[in-house]
């Protein structure tokens, strides 16, 4: 794994990914071993990703199967949606800005201080992510007996 | 009222806060009329700030009195919190996050774009709030049977 990312940015992830889905949504999710995803396809059915400056500039994304971003969004929003729809999407787009926003929080208490965009939301499984080109996207995926999600991130060498 | 703040940054303001409050929290709140915060202290018991930048440099807080919080908080969590405590207090700061993310994203549409940085949780009415000095704060405010909230923005005239 490239030296750019080590460790530094997975715990701030798992850890984000971890206390949103807990405290927002009371699911539990199972993290798994972190990989690089060298080809930038979404490998959820829904992706939330977010523009990131400041300690370098970056995109931070989320990934989710239709299984676990439905459980997740109906226990957040008390509702009982069975397909994805705007309402999904937009809560995507929320749990993105939670997600890394929680994430930047503890990594600037390493003094590595990003601000954030706005997040934007694409459909469908393969689609390509906005992330940054030509660097390896560091993923951190995470399983549930709902499904799978992964947070990924990439940082500019520059 | 300054000129600098028009009518374009009270709506999206206020649909952030109606949207995040009604959908994570299932508390409805009822605007206020909009005035400007000279002092800079905070009104609430608790306030969540950020940084913004973009359009132009700034800051965006969320001040709440004590009963409209812990009944939030305890919406949001599934709580049942009743004083100030730090899970209130990171909760202020997601809130902070969630609403300045929905305000941006909305504002962004009129493209009006500004990133944020992390929150910052302050306790105690009369506090100092860090809003970008010598400028006028646009204060919207909120009321609910259970308490009152204002959201404020200051930005550099720079």
């Amino acid at each position: 794994m490239s030296e750019q990312y080590n460790v530094q940015f997975i715990n701030p992830i798992l850890r984000a990914v971890l206390n949103v889905l807990s405290t927002m949504a009371n699911v539990e999710v199972t993290p798994g071993k972190p990989y690089l995803n060298n080809n930038g396809l979404a490998v959820g059915d829904i992706t939330g990703s977010v523009g990131i400056d400041g300690y370098a500039i970056g995109v931070i994304s989320l990934s989710l199967s239709k299984g676990v971003v439905l459980t997740i969004v109906n226990n957040m929003l008390y509702e009982n949606f069975t397909e994805i729809n705007e309402e999904i999407a937009d809560a995507v787009g929320e749990l993105t800005n939670m997600i890394s926003g929680q994430a930047r929080s503890i990594l600037s208490e390493s003094d590595i201080s990003f601000s954030a965009g706005t997040p934007k939301v694409i459909h469908g499984k393969g689609e390509k992510i906005d992330h940054i080109p030509s660097v390896p996207v560091l993923a951190v995926p995470f399983s549930s007996s709902h499904g799978d999600l992964v947070v990924e991130i990439s940082l500019s060498n520059s």
